[in-house]
Order: structure tokens, then sequence, then C-alpha cells
């Protein structure tokens, strides 16, 4: 039952409710001697934060981060690096009317079944507030894996049925829409459409993807850890999250052998495949492709509109739920799977660093 | 780098290669006291068993399952259970050609990239052989979870555009199918299918839908560990599933709020959902009401056809794969399946009986 | 590269070194439902404070902890405790000189050797101070484990020559002693003994033991982590330690089997042994009677005297070591040892309630 | 409540009880490509075999290994390595009584109290027999800890009150030796002690030390998965162990600061330490000196002689138990011993390979 810890040889443990004190992150086995400075994690922090654009909650937090320990004269030392953020804009009167009752679509119930009882705060630890603690931790992944020379991208690919153009595709306005879509086009349509559904008292789900280029062949373990299993986890424990795909993903379960399979070949003297229907990963492990993956995310439970449900004594009752709620989750969660991917990928990277015996002898031949 | 463990309180470690002596699994933490008799694995091991219709692979196995531990008077002891296959129809010499190339869709490149050279026969560890240890946990924690009440039922959902029919939906049938659908003429049409695309010298895919009942709620845990997170990994860790969803999935993307919200009500008084979009896991935890899954599996890659690919010395090359080999791979894979989701289930529900302090009182007051 | 995390169902992780802005300790995995008030941990924390009496250091430092999160109307809710301790005393310039050099029996050279570099200020995350997450740790484990019945003690044993004299044993007097000795004639020795070691520019070690009572027959696993081998590692974690026994220990290397094997009997209507040479504990698991251990505690490393030593360019020199330390670290790390077994006696009867099938399915058919 | 396996990068997963099938053990995470023999295995096992000299028990195994997967001509592949020994010589039927009652100073109680029931024959898997598994993994990482330099010597230090003369120290006696002493008089003497106490229905203790040379400074963490911590868990975990100690261990609490701090030096060119009271680690990190641990044995409990105890009705009876023992264990255990520390001292060495960033940039600069 301690569900909060990731990873195998970097691990993050976040901590932290919505309406609590302050929310943040350990990130225990980092490699020593990376050049870190606060700015690094401040600007994919500010990527998730509310309250900067017309379609996401109005309610405002700094979500200023401070560095704890783990860092010494600006480099990561190799002890466990700290990272914590205060909650600043609490109002936990908005939420003393849904401690009697079970929200639909949410926690709630969940949590009461398992617990007992529940912070019901703003969503207490079920809150999205949690990712906080993801996205500093992946910061600091997607800084090493830069420097190696691998570049995670991640973006809004659809929001109801409305999809990015791939021709239109200019990964440049990522950060600068309000969706997190690379299609200004899309993007402005996309916002009609949330701005439509939020004045119907409605929400609205979407497609996240994301693109890791660069990544060598050979990465990932080849039966219950596999890169792509491991992938999936860490996608899917983020909150809204209802499927995940590989590649191709669903599209092969209708597709032939014939062509369905990416072919080797050779171009600029690498081994790579001519077409990449299994997004970068074979057998678990990496073949030196791009990996692609897509998140499915549901449409956020809280609405303004009337909803049935029950309270604690068992009645069924109508509730209207007060609070300042985002009406679509996939732009801010575009940051949040990216920095689940640059962890994932980061930690198979190093558990990969033992693959061979001649390794292991080289290492300490040439190291101590 | 040892990823062929899997489980947090009990734990199944497999081992063993396709034309290797033997395969086998080790199960840790099953609780002791459970009857445990030879039949009751190996009635799993033949759901997955080659060799058994005229869409799977000719090849025979016995796959017959020897006890070598932690039973003691058809009793398990607590201790670890190991159970052992030895592998009867190799032959080896089919391979020799496949050792000098990487075959498409296949982990062979994968392999040499990560440890430097791999054993080539019958793909090795990473043959679908190595799912035999997993059935045979798996059919433990089935046993363990039915004298708990909570029934898992998987089965082939579609292959290629042939889907099952909810109304013709016949859930006996499903181990009398050539296909694992529980529908025959769904089943009919995808024979006469597989059987053409076979004759095409092609493979093809399908979907598997994997439906539990009886899970209590409060099972999983919040953050990194939620229980579809730990259904995800679990079942994206075999070989051929490119995607995974719980509940509407895919669908949800598309969906509003006001849609996709389960209202709670009471029904026989107990607390459920009118609806089941979720698909019985809310932030991660289960809400008592059916946990239902579905996984996307690629066609079998290899296929008699020719196909471009390169040899280790990096020239391409067209090559023609012999063997006997699956036109598809999902009836095989549903009990797969099936096993990974018991094991999963019944580890959270062993990680959850401390989720209470009282809990913990009450054992150790009445249990010493 | 991740070994600042512990345990299996409850897990904490700590962070922090000497000289940065904090320290603290998460604890993931805490069964809900427990009352818990600041000043529950407050308590043992200040066990551990320095500048408490006249044999250690003079350093002063409130160490007054937050609680971050995992706290609702002052019950543990089962998600993260995060618990934070600033940093106050923090003379920095102290240690400007030891960054050029090693100091004997400290970690100095170990931590350079592996990481590059190191925060050498008080130590650094080597510094005793990163104990102070450990101690918040055990204080809410030794207080479930009250309410359980299980009861620690832990004191000071001996101080150089000087040993308690069990006739004189007072448990009572184990905080109220400088030492920890619930003995006050030896502690008034050892005072003596120490006080004049430290007008030499000397520093003493001494033994601690810790006893554990009420832990009920059955907890702990067979193999790897017998109880007393997790128990081991616990204790072994703690910096100065250097040896750590169970039951007689040291001393049945000496013994035979006719003297050393505990015959069971009844006693009360209970099994017992009626002697308990081995501690409470046979073939990893409880056997209901005390568990009795002792750890041995080096001399601090720090001394005023000239040492000679290594500088970071491989001169060798002579060094003379300034800063506020302490003369003996007994005392002090007693509140640190309890909590450490508090947390793993803690652990393991957690992991301990699904080893019979049978009180899996009691569970579930009352609880849910 | 699964603590059958050990390690982080690689890990070991022993099975199987005393009479029933088969013992063995899984290797996961073996890095790739060390050639490997049976031989190697074999010679291992060789050392822990039962009925090799007057001094052991007479009962005769001939432990054969069986490789089960994870080598492809005759190098270890990275995937799991499974080996297996089949028990050949049981006799059930000398155990038969024993199902009745508590045999003292052994388990059966505890397996009793927490399993509900045991495998008692031969002790089931608290038998010895389980550390066939630990000596066949040993053996591996022995070798390859070999292949770097590496070399670990485990040895009898002391029988009763009879302790090796350093100045009679040979090494290579120790496996010509019947206790694996290294002093051919010490030898003899202890053979004449053992042989009295057994005629006396009695049995003894004893004393094991480790000697690691070449482990490079900088392997081990800082915390709680200190390299001592984990080596004072796998030593403790071994069946019969009560006590373990590095470096001066017990002694220290006696010494003063300036007795012992070890002082940094410069011998041909490498830094290392004048004096080695601290055992080669330092703030749980290897410094570059030898390791030097120690383990104290408890004679073995099964005695000739008539021993009080209660049998399963909870009465108090008068037992003798009948079987074939080894009048001690420490000179069988030597090899369980050595096994244990290669196998720590590996996984350690292998986690220590990403404890700087520039490490892993240079790893991929050169490998991929």
């Amino acid at each position: 039952m301690s569900g909060s810890t990731l990873g195998k040889n970097i691990k993050m443990t976040t901590f932290g409710e919505s309406h609590g004190p302050a929310l943040g992150v350990i990130i225990d086995g980092f490699p020593a001697g990376m050049s870190l400075y606060k700015e690094d994690i401040q600007k994919f922090l500010d990527r998730r934060k509310p309250g900067q654009s017309s379609i996401t909650t109005q309610r405002k937090e700094a979500d200023e981060v401070e560095i704890l320990s783990g860092l010494f004269e600006d480099k990561t030392t190799g002890t466990p690096i700290a990272l914590l953020v205060r909650n600043t804009s609490q109002r936990s009167s908005d939420y003393s009317e849904i401690a009697s009752y079970y929200r639909p679509g949410h926690a709630d119930f969940s949590f009461d079944s398992k617990y007992g009882f529940r912070d019901y705060r703003g969503g207490g630890r079920s809150s999205g507030r949690e990712t906080i603690g993801r996205v500093a931790a992946g910061s600091l992944c997607s800084k090493l894996l830069s420097e190696m020379g691998i570049e995670l991208c991640a973006y809004t690919k659809a929001i109801g049925d409305i999809e990015i153009d791939y021709n239109n595709f200019d990964k440049a306005t990522i950060l600068s829409t309000q969706t997190a879509m690379p299609d200004a086009d899309a993007d402005k349509r996309a916002v009609e459409y949330i701005t439509k559904c939020r004045a119907e008292k409605d929400s609205v789900g979407g497609v996240i993807e994301i693109v890791i280029k660069g990544v060598p062949a050979g990465i990932g373990d080849p039966v219950f850890d596999k890169l792509d299993a491991e992938l999936a986890k860490a996608i899917m424990s983020v909150g809204a999250v209802k499927a995940v795909e590989i590649g191709d993903g669903i599209k092969v379960s209708r597709s032939k052998g014939s062509e369905n399979n990416d072919s080797f070949c050779i171009k600029d003297k690498k081994v790579t495949t001519s077409t990449n229907h299994c997004g970068g990963i074979l057998g678990g492990i990496s073949n030196g492709n791009d990996i692609i993956l897509r998140a499915y995310i549901k449409p956020t439970p809280s609405i303004a509109s009337d909803q049935q449900t029950i309270n604690k004594d068992g009645e069924e009752i109508t509730v209207n739920i007060k609070g300042r709620h985002d009406p679509i989750i996939v732009p801010r969660a575009v940051v949040v799977l990216e920095a689940m991917c640059a962890f994932t990928i980061l930690d198979s990277m190093i558990t990969n660093m033992s693959s061979k015996a001649e390794y292991l002898k080289d290492f300490y031949s040439n190291k101590r």
C-alpha cells in the first residue's frame, strides 16, 4: 500500500494534497554532476500552471518551486533532490458541501471505500495538483536526456472531433497555443468547441501524442518490464487517462502482418526501419526509431450542470458542483505526460548500462 | 536489468527460452493453505497449448507442468511455488538460417542491440512460449480469486473487422470456439477470414476483452500504482499487445463530461453506478462495478511471404521465413491476458489489506 | 543508485543535507485513520536534538517538525505523510577548510570516489542529521505499534568499558540520564569517562540494546527477508554502527546446542520459551518471545587532536578539525535505532497479513 | 510476503524444500556474454555438499546442477538463468514423528504460527538445503567479479574456543581442511573438539570471516542501502547467523576515536588507509581497502540428547530427535556466506554505474 514511488534506478516519490500546506517530490538516484537551476524546473511547472488561458480554470496558483536538497553549487550531488511547492490559493470553504456526497466521475467513493474517509478539499490526494511533483521530476530527466541528444515532444493531437492536421504541424506553436496543439487552425476550432461546451455547463476530452527522438536501440527489458509496458503504466497512472497506445496501437488489430511489419533497412549508414508501425519498440526493447505514444483523456468530471449521485448515508440525490474547474484537462496534461515519459526513458537507459558483462568490465577498468 | 519478476506482495518470476531445456515460473508470497492440484494448473496451460485447432500452429507441445516446490499434502505452503514445463518439440534446425538476419516485426534486432547476441532459436526468450509461466501463475491466482467470489472472463472481441455481437454473446462457447469468441457466428466468419489470410501467406490481428466481476470497491492505490496503471503494464507486457484501454477507453476522448460521468446509485442495497463508462476504476481505485479492459493485438509477425530486411553485416536482403507459425495470436493470448489480470487483481487485493489502521489492529487482536 | 527509500508495504524516503535548507522524510503506505499530532513526532525528535547535555555537541538546533501532507483533521489519510525540518544553525564557514581534504573516519573520500564531488558542509548527506527523517518516521510507527500492544525500549548498554548493571536497570531513567543508560550509577561513571576523553581531545564508542515486547509469533519471512535480516540492515544502515547481534549473538559461536536451544513451554496458557538465547526470532520468524538486539557504535570520528590524512591533490598532510562535535554518538543514536526497529517491525507485521489464504478470505468477506 | 527474492539490478529467487522434488534458483539481470560452464557452478555446490567429511552429516546428496535457461553456446544471454538441483536422498519417514511437536532451536513453531501448518520433512523450506540456490547464484557472481580483479575469500575463523592463528594462516588449506580453517593445526584441534561434542550428543558453533579484495572505492549507497547494511542483511539472512560485524566490529564500542580512525595515505600512488579498522567501508561506501566481515554461527539445533518442548496440542513433552545431522554448520556455511557476499558486491557495483551524469553520457556516446 505504498504506491507513491515510481522507478527502479531513479525513483520519484510525490506527496501532497490539493488543499494541504504543500506538494512536492523527492527524486532519488539522479546521477551526480548535472548542472541544475531553479529555472530549469520552474519552466516546466509553468506549463501546467492554472489560470493561464481562457480555457483553463481561473484559479491562480504561483506554483513556485523551492529546492530543499540534493544540489550543491548548482550541481546535482547524487543524493535525493527534494522539491517543494506551497499551496497558496486554497479556498477550502468551496468544498465543505462535497464532504457529504460522492461526485460522479471522481475518486470520492473509491477513497472512502479504501481508507474509510478522505481529505475532500479539492479532491485531496486525487487532485490533478499531485502532478506538480511529477512535472518537477520530469524537468530534470528531460534536461539530462537532452544533454544526451534525446528529445521528447508532447502535444494535443485531438480535442473532441477536432484533430491536428499533420501537414499543418508546427512544433513551435505547441507552447503558444491555448490547447497545446501544434496547428494554429485546429487550435482555433478547438477553443471554440471548448468554449461552447463550457457555456453548456459541460466538459470535453481529447488525445495527447508523445514522440521521443534519439533513444538508442536496446533500451527496455524483454519480459514484464518491457519499455512499452513501463511507459503504459507511467501514462495510465496520470489521472484522466483511459487508454494508451504505442505506434499504430488500436489500428493494428485490423491490419495484416504484411502491412504491419516494419522492414529493417539502412539509412545514413544506420540501421532503421522503413516504416514505423511499431512505434519504435519491438519485443519491449527500443529499435532506434522514434518512440510514438498516444493517451486518451476523459472529459473533466467536474461540470456545472445537475447530476445524480448518492450521499454518505446512501440516499440518491441531485447535486450541482460549485468551484473553479477546467472545462478540459488535456492542454495542462501535455507536460505531465512528457514528464512521465522522460522519467521512464531515463530510468530505463540507466538500467540498461549493465546489459553486457563487457560493459561492466570496461567501466571498472576505466573508471575506478 | 532484471525485468522477469512482477508483483508486490506476490511475485512471479518467469524463466526459459523457446528452444532451451525448459520454461517455468516461481510464484513467491502466495498465501498458505489453498488446496491445489496439478490439474488446476494444467487446465489453464491447455488453453494456450499449440496445435489444438486449424487456425494455430501445427507444432505440438505437451506443455505438461511439474510442481517442484511450495506444495505439501495438496496445499500451498506459503513458500515459493516452482512450476516447470519441459520443451519437447524443439526443431532447432528450423532456425539456423534466421541467426544471420533480423526478422521484421520481431525482437531479433532489439535483442542483439541490447545484449550483443541472442538465442535465435524460435525467438529464444522473446518467444510466446515465455507466457507459459504467466499462465501457470495465473491459474493459482484465478483459483483463489474464485474462492473469494471474483470471476475473470476473457474472450476474443474482434478479429480483423469481425466483431462479436453482444446479443449473441454466449460465455459458455469461449472455450469451445476456435477463436475464443463467445459468439458462434462471429467465430465462423473469423475462421474463414483467418484461413483466407493464411492462404495468402499473411496473418491477422484482433482485440481481446477482459471482464472482472466481484472486485470490491477500494482496491488499488491512488498515484503511480493505480489499479488501471498496474493492469495496463501487466497487459502491455504481453508480447503482441499494442494498446490497452479501460472502460470506454478510446471513446472518452470524444465524449463530454455529461455523457461520460457515471452516476452513483443504489441497487439491491449496494452502492453502484448506473452506467459503467469508467470500467470499474475511478482515481486508480476500484468502485465495485465490473472492471472492463481491452487489449489490441498485432498480426503475427511471422508470415510466409517474402519480406525486406537486413542481415547482421548490414546488407539489405529479401527473406522468406520458414517454420510452423500461428496465423493469429489472439485466441491463444486470451488465457494469457486472463492470467495477467488475475495476478494483478490478487496482488492488489493483498496489498490493500492494510489500508486502514483499524484493519491492522483488528487483525492482530483476533489472529495472533 | 537510489538507496534513500526503505520498506515494503510502508516506505520511508529521507532527504536533506546537514547544511542545506531542510531535511525530512516521506512515509508512504502508512495505514489511514490513526490519530496523529505534531507533538507525537516532536517528542521523538527532541530525544535526538543536539545541545541538550554536557556530553553532546553544543550546537543548538530547534529541529521543529512541519507536517506537509497526509493528515486531515488530525488523522492519517493513508496517503504520503511528508515531514519537514528546517536547518537553522548552519555555520557553513566552519567547514570551508575541510573541502580540500579527506577527514579520517568520515565518508568524505567515499563520496568523492562515488560522485566526483560532495557537499562538504557538515558532512552533507552523510551527516548524522540525516537521521532526523528516520526518527520522525519511527515516531508514527511506534505510536501505531503501541496501540497494538507492542512496546520498543532502546537504551545505552555500554560506553567504553562501563556497562549497565541489570540489577540496577531502571527503564524510567532512560529519558533522564545524559547517556540514555537505565542505570544512574553507570551513567555517572560514563559521563566522567566521556568528559575525561573529551578533555584529551578524544571520543568514545558504546553499545545500544533494543528490546521489543509484544510482537506476536509468525512475523517475518523465511528466506532473504528474515525478520532478523531486515532488522540487521535497518540497524547497520545507521551511520556509526559496526556490528549487530540478535539474542546471544556473538556468544553463540562458543556455546553448544544443548546450552543454546530454547525449550518451548507453556506459561499463562501461552506458548513461549523457557530461555531466550535466540532473541525472539527462529528461522527468520518471530516466536512470540521478546526480540532482543544490540548495536555496536564506533567513537565519533571527529576529534580535536591532530590527524594524518591526504588532501584532494593526493598529498599527505596533518589536519586538526574544527567544529562543534559530539564526543560520543551513542546517547543520541538510541532513539534513531528505536525508530529503525519500529519501522521494520510495523512493515513486517503489515506484510504478514496475507500469510494464509484463510486470512484473505475472511478479510474480504467481512470488510467489503 | 514474498521474501525469496534478493537484489536490485540482479535478482536471485530461490525455491525448494528439503524433501520436495527439487531446489533451485533463478538469477535475473545477470549481464550477457560471460562464458559459463556447468562446472563453474558445480565446483561451488560441491563445497557445501553433505557427506564429505567425518564432521558433517553422513547423508549423501549428489546435488548435481542442471541449467534450464539463460545460457546459449556457453554464454550468459542476459535473460533469467534457472538452475535446478533434484533431491535424491529423501527419507521422509525419518521425520514423521516431528510433525507433531516443535523442535527447540528450529523454525517449526515459527512456521506453524505464520502459515498454519508446515512441510515438516527435514525442515522443509527452513532447511539448510535452501542455500543450494544461493551458492549456485554466487558461483556466477564470483566468476564475473574475478574477471574484474575482485577476489572473495571466506574461511572458518573459530570453532568453539579454537581460533585460527593468523601467523599460521594458509589460504590454500581452506578447501582441504575439514573445518575450512586456513590453519592445519587449528583445524586438527577443532576436529577433535567437534568429535568430542558429537560423542556427547551435542553440537558446536563458530565464526566465519570473509575478506573481499579489489573492490574499488565508491561502491554502495549513502543512506539505507549502505554497502555494509546490504552485506549485513545478506549474511544475517543465512539460517544460523546470530551476529554480523564489519572491520573491528564489536571492538569499536570500547575504542577511542584516536585509535579507531584510519588515516588516509598514499601507497603505490593509490589512495588507501594506513590501518583498516573500518573494514573497507566508510559512510556505507567502499573506500578501496579490503572489505572484512565476520559472521557468528550458532551450534546446530538438532542434537541427539533429550530435550524439553511442547507438542501441537500444547502439552509439554520430552523428545529425542532422530536423523542424520551435522554436529556443526560452520564448515559448510563458508561457501554460502562467500556466495551471499559475491552477489551483494556485484549487484552494488552494477548499481553504481550511474552514480555520475558524466558516466551516463560517456556510455551512450560510446556504446550505442
